[in-house]
């Protein structure tokens, strides 16, 4: 068995494939009414990389050799996930989602309002199967980052209708961390737990995963501006066009002089014609070049990354245990993409 | 103690009383951002008769004089019934609740699905505070309860696209059982359950709840096109202008003749002017009369009634125990508005 979890750390697809067959096992394709649990099963199917159930499983299994008991917790964080994503492209009005139409495009918005909810509760549902012994805990974790990322969803709705140089760096962390990350964090503390880690050494594991998530949203918004086309699949300058609030213009504002100021406000305020789109994106990026914004944006993600190793360090667990943990670092850290 | 128990018993306008202060005291004013928590204290501060949560403490009375263990039970059964309220306001666009702006109206949509969704979460969290030996089962309880109201409401925007004669009574009683009566069922079991009852006493309080709660929604459906104005409150027939498909058109359409059903539908399937409302109402209420369907309808409520009691009679308690939820049935069923 231990042969085993130590081949499942050099290949965390396997345990991305051990997450996938639960999913399909766990469909709703038997349960009525059929148009309430259809766009759960289609949202579900869209894929992704699963960061969030990988964290609880790669948690679990620091501690113990039984994944499998950490698969509901996995599956009730993946389904969170997914729930708040079909809200948010309602609110954000997006019409697609992983290339696909959006839940609120492919039925209406009540269905995806409704629909929404029930994948909500179905995710409440399959965390009570978790042991009564550590069911209070786990739901604890979880309660607090499903109010942080209703909390993080608000203050982006805030800031998007605020002035780009009212915003400061530390809130945009705080936003990112209650968005994105605390998701991670409550992930990871829980996959611990079931794991039958101590109190404290799960929430170590939750704030490694808190400080992992930090940094990667911040890679991500590196890698949109300066990142490589061919690797990161996508148009390069895809924020800069949609006049994105990222940490690279609330930082460029913070440290432009006038003139740049004005003319980088001009160009975040305004949609170009098609024609001018390469126009937009060039200048913005030298002015962020001129600023220096690559080397600020790199000395924050190694905050991140350097407090997640912190919180590595703090665990009470032997370095070659610890392993699955800095690897996943290391991956998410050196992607390009 | 006990004496105080009793006298609650007689006043249930004190347990009421109780929740209330509890209710005001777990206020959101304090918490940020205040975008997404101002609309919770606007949509508690409504008001309601507060069944689900009184059905909480009441139940756990049966069996435990702390009733003040039940609280934060009540407290997150009244949420999550407000957050159902929130969402249904945006499907059902409904402009008025309780005399007052619904929340999407108030604020705007983005706001009411946002909030809702953390009404929700806090729901959960408040649950969650129950003592571990009782939170699996209390857990296990509200999600079902959880799931079928938003099964309910999926099968009650299914009627809507229907037409009325091809919904059937026992459809109908299926979409109100989820819709509203689980809920009760949840809160009465859960409650019981925080008293000490057995799984199988919870049960049966929990079912006694659920009988009660259908029988409590036709009666709203009668009083509705049969009470009395000065009673009730409100003009009488506003289901009938609204063409809502209750239990008296879906079992007026299994009753009447050819000529009947074909009248009953074309006025059923057609808004008319102000000037033509009440001959509508006295027109189809006359039908009613002649199809004897309030007779039918009491029938079925008499149906419920009985089913309740029986389970009343199941509960291993002492009658004089059991005299709280007899009243409730007695009060319920005698009102007239």
């Amino acid at each position: 068995m231990q042969l085993l979890i130590q081949l499942l750390y050099l290949y965390p697809t396997m345990l991305k494939q051990i997450f996938d067959q639960y999913l399909q096992d766990s469909n709703y394709s038997q349960k009525e009414p059929q148009e309430l649990y259809e766009p759960l099963d289609y949202m579900l199917s869209l894929g992704g990389k699963r960061i969030r159930p990988l964290s609880v499983l790669i948690a679990c299994s620091l501690f113990s050799d039984n994944i499998k008991q950490a698969l509901p917790a996995a599956y009730a964080v993946e389904l969170f996930h997914n729930f708040s994503l079909i809200h948010d492209d309602i609110m954000d009005n997006s019409d697609i989602r992983r290339g696909k139409p959006t839940v609120h495009k492919k039925w209406d918005e009540n269905t995806a309002i409704l629909s929404g909810d029930a994948m909500f509760v179905y995710a409440y549902e399959h965390l009570s199967k978790l042991p009564p012994a550590v069911l209070p805990a786990a739901l604890m974790a979880f309660n607090e980052a499903a109010i942080g990322v209703c909390e993080g969803q608000q203050k982006d709705i805030n800031f998007e209708k605020r002035l780009a140089n009212s915003v400061t760096t530390e809130e945009y962390i705080d936003m990112i961390e209650l968005k994105t990350s605390i998701l991670i964090y409550g992930a990871m503390k829980i996959g611990a737990l079931v794991g039958g880690a101590s109190q404290e050494d799960a929430e170590r594991v939750g704030l490694f995963g808190k400080n992992l998530g930090i940094a990667f949203q911040l890679q991500d918004d590196y890698l949109d501006t300066f990142g490589d086309t061919a690797k990161v699949g996508k148009r390069i300058g895809g924020d800069i066009l949609q006049n994105k609030k990222t940490y690279l213009v609330i930082k460029a504002l913070e440290l432009a002089e006038e003139a740049s100021k004005v003319e980088l406000i001009d160009w975040l305020t305004h949609q170009v014609s098609l024609e001018q789109e390469q126009a937009k994106i060039d200048k913005v990026t030298a002015l962020f070049h001129q600023l220096e914004i690559p080397k600020e944006l790199q000395t924050a993600i190694k905050k991140y990354n350097d407090l997640a190793l912190e919180n590595l360090a703090a665990i009470e667990l032997s370095d070659e245990k610890k392993k699955p943990l800095l690897d996943l670092l290391h991956q998410l850290m050196e992607r390009e993409y």
